[in-house]
């Protein structure tokens, strides 16, 4: 790509470095906030250094948080002892959306990866193995992706937590509420038949 | 969307303005910042806001350019009597990438749309036709997008320019280099049968 601009060419590539955007994708975004009042690239700017500079990360779970120490787990209403291990603060937020659960998160900050150079050391996983020990913990559900990542994590944290009485369960997978099942991938549908649940008689 | 941060609300909701960014992608690309060094947003933040407030439009051409001439319309190897009219600086970027046009561009900024309340005024289109005016230029070839827009913008500029001794054209629409007939829509292949040019032995 020949820019007619350096200044252009360095809002797009900076802009490039994200990802999954492309050279072009950049290019259309620039050129949008140059179309727009100056203010709104201001705005985004200011909001990301922001952001960037001031954002906190809760001392207990490492959620997001713009205090230190979350909403969540600040909440006396919520169940302390049984804590929900994700990857990051989507999972939190999607979780927290469906209203069903009522116990706190440890947010790990990803999965071990050795591909992409994440090893345990660089996830917040010493820190749930302490809380874990001080004895304060029932119940550790597993909520990451089912992905060997996932799973390497899992185990990690597993063989760390296995001799204290602690309770361990994944979230459950299977066929999504009202999707078809010929549609599902083989795997789903195994687990989902694997793990069968007792029919309830009260759910229509 | 719930969020644990004020912060991170802000910069999501400011990343989502940008065109064809929703939410969901917002939230991706500002954690994905958040784990990088907080250098990168800082670059990020800077190489925009230095762009929006210090990037030049040609005084000629309307090109985005870092100074007042761009390196085009200042080049006196090119003609300038030849004038591709294009609806933005992707479209020069894309028509010089061929190194088959050796004129000088005219950036109109966009196309007239009502529907999304652009007008003649808001496009540069009046410098152009001063510039016609002028008697300095040739030919104007039109290469907007071949859109209802893209027509209107074409005939209004044509309509104010038709009675002084300049050629007019437009780009060639027609099947792709390499493409299969069978696979091209019906008005390309129309506007590439009713377009013919007459067959050259010489190329291979
Ligand atoms: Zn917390
Ligand atoms: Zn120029």
């Amino acid at each position: 790509m020949e820019f007619s601009s350096k200044l252009l060419e360095k809002a797009v590539n900076e802009m490039a470095q994200l990802p999954g955007i492309g050279k072009r994708t950049a290019l259309r975004l620039v050129l949008h906030l140059l179309k727009q009042p100056a203010e709104q690239t201001q705005f985004l700017s200011n909001a990301l250094t922001t952001m960037r500079e001031e954002i906190k990360f809760c001392k207990s779970c490492h959620n997001i948080s713009d205090v230190d120490v979350c909403e969540i787990c600040n909440n006396s209403n919520r169940n302390h002892q049984i804590i929900c291990v994700v990857e990051d603060v989507r999972d939190v937020m999607a979780i927290e959306n469906t209203n069903q659960f009522k116990g706190v998160y440890h947010v790990l900050g990803g999965k071990i990866s050795p591909i992409d150079g994440v090893g345990p050391s660089q996830l917040n996983i010493t820190s749930l193995v302490e809380k874990a020990k001080l004895g304060q913990v029932e119940e550790l559900i597993f909520a990451l992706s089912s992905t060997m990542e996932g799973d390497t994590t899992n185990f990690y944290i597993y063989k760390q937590i296995k001799d204290l009485p602690i309770k361990t369960s994944t979230i459950a997978r299977g066929i999504a509420v009202g999707d078809e099942l010929e549609y599902a991938d083989e795997v789903t549908l195994g687990r989902s038949i694997l793990n069968r649940i007792p029919f309830d008689f009260s759910i229509k």
